[in-house]
């Protein structure tokens, strides 16, 4: 199903999973290996530059590889059996020493993590970006007053700096965790066979160092096909990533809903626009996010359930991976890209900010105005006095300011513009500036570190 | 990602959910809405062959269309626009008629609907397959005897046809299942934009009808936009025989294990041979199920979680139904096809599955004699005897048989002939083969009363 | 953990799956094998009383038990063995025919099925009530206008009535597939240690049918130790109910938001205030319902992994069954209640409903407006004009009606009542109470034929 | 349900997430914010004792408490309701200051990370055992040659002590992601209603810093009410050492067959026995940790559906954690210590490994006889005489070495000594023992490193 990939799947990360790149990725392992082994005596240093020659996908039949991999049960076997062929037809010798020592699992999943290398690179930037983003409307909506929402209930302002603050602070700890996980993931995988090397004898330390060199991957301490933390732990990271984001999403269309219009997506043509209703405007940037951190939850369930690998090589766990964390993976980067477009050129409307929070009458605010009358009435009588003008401001629907300063006793005490000082949310939002400034300077401080 | 396409998905339900079947299924609804919408004099009769005529999915751009669908939310809103476009150059006034009275999901829903009227039918026809080959070769391996394992170790004796029982007993309930749920779930879609049919006034209903009518669709009592309890049946339905099938295929893999070597898969060149390893003959059928049936509890998950959708049509849940049900279903198709191939074409080692029973030297067997050698003995004295034998079976790694009959006590009460007699799991099989011939008997009923 | 037992798993559902009744279903399951064995001949008919006597969870040691089970692998070898003691306390001969012909997968499996009975009967009951409140509350709120919502954006008005009918209509089909259920699932468990009842030998089935018959129970055609989709088929229902009551659930709640504000949930002493902020009132059942629906897709995946068991009978799979079942419908009878009781006392705001409908002044029946018009100016021109008015309404925050009634020319065709009809929402509603009608009388029908 | 606590989930983490602890935790938040607000001049000093006293479970009315919570929404407003009772019926004026300037979730979130310190800090000491025991194992069992098995197939030789090295591998990792996660996990969660200390005005940083330092837990830049990856990160750790475990348990139960007879669970009594079946010892510990890790991908499932948290405070995806987390946990503490126990009590039966290697008839090993013949005889004609001999080896059931020692041509180039030489699997490991010393050095610098 292809036809929602501009709409799902619309990041640089998507180009490096395709069927292309799979098998580049492989060939690429292949190149590497035969160096490996030339450069550790095992094979003929005449037999690399015939193979590395051949190590490219346009020479491959790629439909009659995926048929024959039906049969054989994985990809290596029939690229391999395809490649070798292409050497033997320029260099006989040369082809004898194609996956000179390998199995197919080594090239299956070295080959992936060449594109896990590739993938993290570019997840890297766009976080980058996602970041910047956020600083940038944050700081401009720092001080845009608006009502903080609990159980989907108004509870006490905040700002949108602060809303966007905490997605801001969570990415932030999920560029560290990136920065911890790519030593630990990006690892060459050689073992041949049954993970001992065997056909290589003492040579294989060797080669795997040789080859891990020339690969510029990190040597693992042991092969690990059949223990797949370091493959659960990049989908977790992705999976962590797009659920923050879908997060955010959600928050996004619910102020976007007719009745609260606090944002708008970006608008352009053909976006989001409903023939029939002119008066919508739908969040498809929203959806697109929504529609992957649905499925996301299910994604991430399969990969813990096909950590459960048989032995030295499994059946059944290994080949769940195969699609699943590339459809993880595709999937996220469509997040992140989508995110980020919406996070540039979101519509801020902070006026309805404000006005909503005046919904309530000022009831958000009527804390501050009983605390300063008590000094004068006593609490007691303070909270009485200011919980009945509550209830009729919210009966006869008028502004509690007004119905404060009409009031002869609390009038005696206050005046209008001391009421509406009192009523002020802006004065009412305690440590939320600080919150952002703290997360800010982390931001800046990680940037100078990590980046 | 394509590769795995002749792995995972070969089978007739695969080709229904191709791109181009998705687009036709939506022009069918197009094409069908003016039949019924002329029919009941909501547009010109005239409008009707130029809108139908373009209905092809050759006549799209389907590049774009895909492209656009990024923007509009939906593949509809595209999809009408160039449909429009196409039956305005050949007559304008038809133009405006296209998708009258049709909201974006009506379109979707019920070509999709259209798409699994296909599948089932195709589902239908590979169960019939599936359970005919399953009773050929329980009637083929009905005495066949073979240690029954609970535990993943050998209990009591049971034979092959039993085993495969079990997996006809199960497929004939999801038969049954199928029947109640076709007539439920194969329903129209037509609600319009809100899901009153509103601009069609007091014509809704009269159109809803006719349009079901042409597309031989039952009607359905309210528009189902945000109810999708008809479509998680569906993916149950496959989630389920699935499952079924993978528990089929796990226990085939087990008795292939080279320890076991119970059963083979299906000869064939290029079919799961080692290059390196010319003993091994890897199961790679039974991999290709596993690998759909793990993943196939995470897609459910999928499918579970957007069943919460927003209000009369809702954004992330129905999104992410759009290709997580295709793919539920098309890796279904795939174990379904592989499994027939698997159960028509399997190797069964009779020989080896009698042997695998003397594993235990016996032991499986020893209550038999015990009982025999009570009524003579004494249960006490009879039960101290056997269980002595038995340990120096195993000690000594000797056949139970052999002792039994060496034992001068044994001796005197029972013949060769009779321990051996009392030793053959064929007369241990209790109600084996009952339960066989029941199921079997059902499954004729069912044939008759079902299909 | 049961603190959250009285939030989450307040139903009748919940005392049929304690640690108590799990263990009567087992020792009744015993008691009614002793009776069945004794009615075949197969022990002694002085046997049955003793240990009938005995099978009271107030017998046993539940502790040890419980602390048994963990070496023994199953709840069903240690209850046996204290079974078996205290008959022998009192009888020593009937002791030897306690657990006759059984294994322990026997007891606990046709132990779940006695509680499955008592669960379906509660939930049945449960089901009916929520389907009655919701005809009721439908018959109510059929006529009470209010803005349709699609993609979280006003879309058309609907009803509140058609809103509650799309609830109603998947919970009418929820209750055919419990009708169909019913019989399939509720089926005895006997096949003894491997599945062949191989130590009743030839008695096998008559046993079986004897215990079925006692118990009351269908008779299954084969043992099902290992093929569970009769399980996954209770358990899907049960997720199928809470999903669809999740839908509900979550629309209940953005209709509570402070800017909507059309809905509320039961006032009641303690409920869902705030201490802090007197004007909140926090959607408490809709949060109790969310959780529950939160969780669910990762519990029905947990029961579709389990599916795959191996050979005759699991480790692992059929283990993973014992809680994720019991958790999945204790969660869902604390859904059906909590649902129920949001159904049957839910405050409405009708005129809220109505008053939201004004939020985009009267843009949502601009279509109307244009209608009439056009006979008189012409399609194009009227589409004009409307337009216009329509952003001179939204930029000055006017209501359209008036700017209408105000415009020269739109007064010289249509009068202030006429214009007020063509802008009534009641107009506008298409089938909407056909398809109410529609749907109540299926509900009528079907509480004749399968209730 | 608490019949399966001692079978799955006997750990010292369980009793960490008793009710008694839960309540135990949200206490001691309020006793320390009565310092924290205290040390800031915030609430009075002499309300510190008073409220501080009874913040002990035992004070309050568990079922009530829990019954209130249903109606409430969450346990801290029942627990502080309950709480300042108390105080008020010791000192009236210190109980105005209880729960001052917090909201439920603080004291709901701060209790539980409390609660995951004390759980992280037993997990990390159980993860040292398991490290430790299988060090001790790996050293053992180093030399142990086996069958190294693919696909569930024999593929070459490799020794036990490798197997348990992958397991290792991972568990080291799992060691190093636990070092990183901790401090950034263990936060203190204190934002007022809306996340902005609003009711402590410019005082709420320097509560929150006293607070975080009478806990002694880190800081966190801005509230995390509703950005949860830090929970997630937790339970996917947990998850994650569960499924490494679950592969292990895997492993170890397909060892156990009968068939295979490799290894073999702790002997006990009362351990996995069959009353019915002398023969059978059933891998009760295995089957422990495979029905947690069936379970633990829906479980993180959940996790991930739940990251989705509305605005500042959620409904739905917050409760959903409160009994997963805990639930998945407690599950892998069960898993921990299950394995820890199997690991450290397991049976070895190395002779049964290196006489499966020959299950084959030494054809795992007939690669290296070819390359010593192939020197003499030339390779074409050396690889043609080992197939014929395997061929027979195979259709004779005899041992391949046997037939090469009575084969004129070879016996006239290899003494017996010599072919037994090159068919000892001892020979052919390759670098399955530099992999072994790899991990373990490893594992030494870590234990220097980390612990």
């Amino acid at each position: 199903m292809t036809l929602f990939n501009p709409m799902l799947r619309a990041s640089p990360l998507s180009e490096i999973f395709s069927d292309h790149s799979t098998l580049q990725g492989m060939l690429d392992f292949e190149a590497a290996l035969a160096r490996a082994t030339a450069l550790c005596g095992a094979i003929p240093e005449s037999a690399v530059q015939p193979i590395a020659a051949q190590c490219q996908v346009d020479k491959l039949d790629v439909q009659a590889l995926a048929q024959a991999a039906a049969g054989a049960g994985n990809l290596a076997i029939p690229l391999v059996k395809q490649l070798t062929a292409c050497v033997k037809q320029h260099d006989e010798q040369a082809a004898r020493y194609v996956h000179w020592g390998a199995t197919s699992q080594d090239v299956i999943d070295s080959g992936l993590v060449l594109q896990l290398r590739a993938v993290l690179v570019a997840s890297e930037a766009l976080l980058g970006q996602l970041i910047s983003a956020l600083i940038e409307q944050i700081q401009r909506h720092q001080h845009s007053v608006m009502p903080g929402r609990t159980w989907m209930q108004h509870a006490l302002p905040i700002t949108f700096g602060l809303k966007l603050t905490g997605t801001l602070d969570a990415l932030l700890r999920w560029q560290q965790r990136l920065h911890e996980m790519k030593p630990r993931v990006l690892v060459l995988q050689f073992g041949g066979a049954a993970g001992t090397l065997a056909s290589l004898k003492e040579q294989g330390i060797n080669v795997s160092l040789a080859l891990a060199n020339v690969l510029a991957l990190n040597q693992a301490d042991t092969p690990w096909h059949s223990q797949r933390d370091r493959l659960l732990e990049v989908g977790a990271w992705f999976a962590g990533v797009s659920t923050t984001l879908g997060k955010f999403a959600n928050d996004f269309s619910l102020l976007m809903q007719t009745e609260v219009a606090e944002v708008g997506e970006p608008i352009a043509e053909g976006r989001g626009g409903s023939s029939t209703m002119p008066h919508k405007r739908n969040p498809v940037s929203c959806a697109a996010i929504l529609t992957a951190t649905t499925r996301i939850p299910g994604l991430m369930a399969t990969l813990y359930a096909s950590q459960n690998q048989q032995h030295e090589r499994a059946l059944g766990g290994w080949q769940a991976e195969w699609e699943t964390l590339p459809e993880l993976i595709t999937l996220s980067g469509g997040v992140m890209q989508t995110a980020l477009d919406l996070i540039v050129g979101m519509q801020v409307n902070a006026e309805k900010m404000r006005a909503n929070l005046d919904i309530t009458h000022g009831l958000i605010m009527a804390e501050s105005v009983t605390l300063a009358l008590a000094t004068s009435l006593g609490k007691q009588a303070a909270h009485h006095l200011v919980e009945q003008l509550c209830h009729r401001a919210l009966d006869e629907n008028q502004p509690l300011a007004a119905l404060l300063a009409q009031h002869p006793q609390v009038a005696s005490y206050l005046s209008l513009t001391q009421i509406e000082h009192l009523l002020d949310p802006q004065q009412a939002l305690g440590s939320n500036n600080t919150f952002i400034n703290q997360v800010l300077a982390r931001a800046a401080q990680q940037n100078r570190e990590l980046v």
